[in-house]
């Protein structure tokens, strides 16, 4: 339902003339974000600080509409895209990074500040921002917190949720607050704690603390071949059953190194059935004891064409590989779908041969790429949208997916939100009951639902669209 | 107010009739905590499943009923004392351990297991449970996740919630429910996160699932002395400023030195101004290195009279040292009074200095034993109850240290909690709007106020009482 002009005068009072868009070729800009899904929002309002995003939320308030906080859409799962239209709430002209605290190893920033950039500004107190998504060089450190991501480094150094210390949020009702996660003064209730990862569904954050780590003086870097998933996926268990967390331990197959190779020239063994790279990092003798052990365990394992990077190019370039694999995909189908299911470790075999399955029974390429360590999936079912049939294959593939991860026990989700995508399966991980409960969190926050509706929890009157009829939009390629 | 007959017979048809206690003498028995102040409760029942908690809730929940779980009752801020009256939840005979999973390395629990006993338990596959609190002989893991607790170890490994993957909880309707933290599938809203250190106010745990850490093969533990706690503190800042997080790093003042050198011959330097107990752990090279590299840090902070555990009966001598300190502490008074503050590391000397000066005024001594490295401070204000004027002055001493570490910047509480005894002081932190968010939380999940009423939010009446007015109890010397 389009603004009315009273509104539009209203939002462009509180937020500046020129930042707030309602003219409809420009709407379209901020139709989806990463996902399968978009949707036109009514409005984009491009506010400079917390006061202009407060005073933007109280509007929307007075007259009911929904807002959705929204980074660099970047996101996977649907968690920015306007479903119930209203104003995207476009966090990136708020950039800055507000002060970085070399001693007590934490940044103050605004949550526009690009994931990456915050690593680079860390850079010379020798410090990094350890949660590092693919998408780090243009993904938010706003969105990061309101997904809680993660990313290969997550394995050993943990998840957004574990290096945010403090936040400033504005509410539903335009109130703003400063809320503590510091486990240093986690007192009373941890209101940062559910507030970190909530999608937009309870919150605008508008400041982040966040801890910075030194940077480890020692890193030490692994590419090693297998002559299928399942001994790689064996020498993953064998690696961390031994005793070893490394700072990341990330899986590709044969479908992605091809995929990578024939981009990047990073020596990816293309004959192998899986390739592992393993990361360690601390003082010299520890990584090169670790790595030692580490080379141990894989060639117990069937590990074989072990190269360790001898210089901090040759460890970029591999990590280009990875970090760029999902882009590379690109040379094999235009278009790609993407969940992050997760499951116990002991059950990576299962589950990537039941991901194999399904793509031979629908006849959709499937390329694994992820997250070994933890056990988080990113099964990329890679096809092409000029093939309009294919659609609605894709989402019944992506779906059995899923499911399959649950039924081993697993997740939904490792990193990339239940947003629009996954919510119509939140059921088959909470009961009712469950549900209700969290539901009750979000009414005492956001009594009204305005924000970022139709995310997270399920909508009974979306569940009953048959598939095919929640798809028809157009889907680019991503390059991230 | 004494609960009616046909209740007690309610609870007992539902726990059991030898395990609801009503008898005035026995009652007394689970009147305090660790904490200060004590209230009798009107009755006892000590569930031994889930299904039985959940019964005995909705029987509260039924005639609003006050309801307030409890572990063992070593906690220090009065959480589980029955201030309002009502059923104290003695969970202590849900002990048992549930399953210990060593290859996905994770723990199942109920809640009245003892801290230190399921490290025993896993001990034979390797691994160990982390978070570790002084009480750890006696406090429960239920207890240990409500209060977020935390302990020396917490430096480097975190403190409870960062451990905790999931807990089955009893709401205030008597429903049960599997809420996960695990950052693998935290997925939808952070349950868990809000749930882990609600100190009773949102729900009973009756079922904790934990991660297990590998024990590490290598272990490094270092005494040293120092001519003041301001060079000790020095000597903090520079460690972790040199980029080395140690698994601990504990302080103790000479006050504290004198007392537990006496009771354990651990070696201690009663000359020092100070001492550090500093440990490293890992593979042997990279402890060896950390530990050479500390040494250094610490002798060009004037740090002396270095002491290296060179056996494992060496290192728990130097820990039962620590972990004993305040029951050491009842050689000089057989009392005392204890908050747990959190400055950022650099201000250690300014507060320290700021205690010791408060406990000069009101002529208290004061012992420090603390976790320097989060800057956790435990001053320990020593007395003897006997002389009963002394203990308006003790609250007010500790009142105004509290205050002294907000005016820097600090918190109220590291690890021990809100509970009852700082709940006044929340104001200082929190602004009235930020304490209306966190008791929207609590009414969205306890909308009567069932569960241990009188915490954590501050209580208009009481603060309104003179600190004299709220101090009829007996304070007993504790042990731990």
């Amino acid at each position: 339902m389009p603004l009315t002009a009273s509104v539009i005068d209203d939002l462009k009072k509180v937020a500046g003339r020129d930042n707030v868009i309602t003219a409809p070729n420009d709407l379209r800009i901020f139709e989806r974000d990463g996902s399968i899904e978009g949707a036109v929002p009514d409005a984009i309002a491009l506010p400079s600080n917390t006061e202009q995003v407060a005073a933007v939320i109280k509007i929307a308030a007075r007259h009911n509409i929904p807002i959705v906080p929204r980074g660099a859409g970047t996101g996977l799962s649907g968690g920015a895209v306007t479903i119930r239209g209203g104003i995207a709430l476009q966090m990136t002209r708020m950039r800055r990074i507000l002060e970085i605290d070399p001693v007590g190893q934490t940044a103050l920033v605004e949550p526009g500040v690009v994931n990456q950039e915050l690593s680079l500004a860390a850079a010379p107190h020798h410090l990094f921002y350890a949660p590092d998504p693919s998408s780090q060089k243009a993904c938010t450190i706003g969105g990061n917190a309101a997904e809680n991501s993660g990313g290969p480094h997550c394995l050993y150094y943990g998840v957004t949720t574990n290096h945010v210390l403090g936040m400033e949020v504005v509410l539903a009702d335009g109130s703003v607050h400063w809320v503590s996660g510091d486990a240093a003064d986690r007192i009373g209730l941890d209101l940062c704690g559910v507030l970190v990862g909530s999608e937009g569904t309870l919150c605008a954050i508008t400041k982040i603390k966040v801890r910075l780590l030194r940077i480890p003086p020692s890193i030490a870097t692994l590419l090693a071949a297998f002559p299928s998933i399942d001994t790689a996926s064996q020498a993953v268990s064998a690696v961390i059953g031994r005793g070893i967390v490394p700072a990341a331990l990330e899986m590709m197959d044969k479908v992605t190194v091809g995929a990578v190779e024939a981009h990047y020239h990073a020596g990816y063994p293309t004959d192998a059935g899986a390739v592992l790279l393993v990361e360690v990092d601390g003082v010299a003798d520890s990584t090169r004891e670790l790595m030692a052990a580490i080379r141990d365990v894989l060639s117990e394992n069937q590990g074989y064409a072990m190269r360790e990077a001898q210089t901090p190019a040759e460890r970029d370039l591999l990590w280009a590989g990875r970090k760029g694999a999902i882009g590379a995909l690109g040379r094999i189908k235009p278009n790609y779908y993407l969940h992050d299911g997760v499951v116990p470790r002991s059950k990576l075999p299962q589950v990537l041969s039941a991901v194999g399955e399904i793509g031979v029974h629908y006849k959709l390429p499937v390329a694994n790429v992820f997250h070994a360590g933890d056990g988080n999936l990113h099964p990329n079912i890679l096809f092409d949208l000029r093939d309009r049939e294919v659609l609605q294959q894709v989402e019944e593939a992506g779906e059995e997916m899923l499911h399959a991860v649950v039924e081993l026990g697993g997740a939904l989700s490792g990193e990339h939100g239940i947003g629009l995508e996954k919510s119509a399966y939140m059921p088959w991980i909470f009961s009712p009951d469950d549900l209700e409960v969290m539901s009750r969190v979000k009414s005492a926050l956001d009594p009204t639902g305005l924000l970022n509706p139709g995310k997270i929890f399920p909508d009974p009157e979306r569940k009953k669209l048959p598939l095919a009829g929640r798809t028809g939009f157009a889907v680019e390629a991503k390059w991230w």
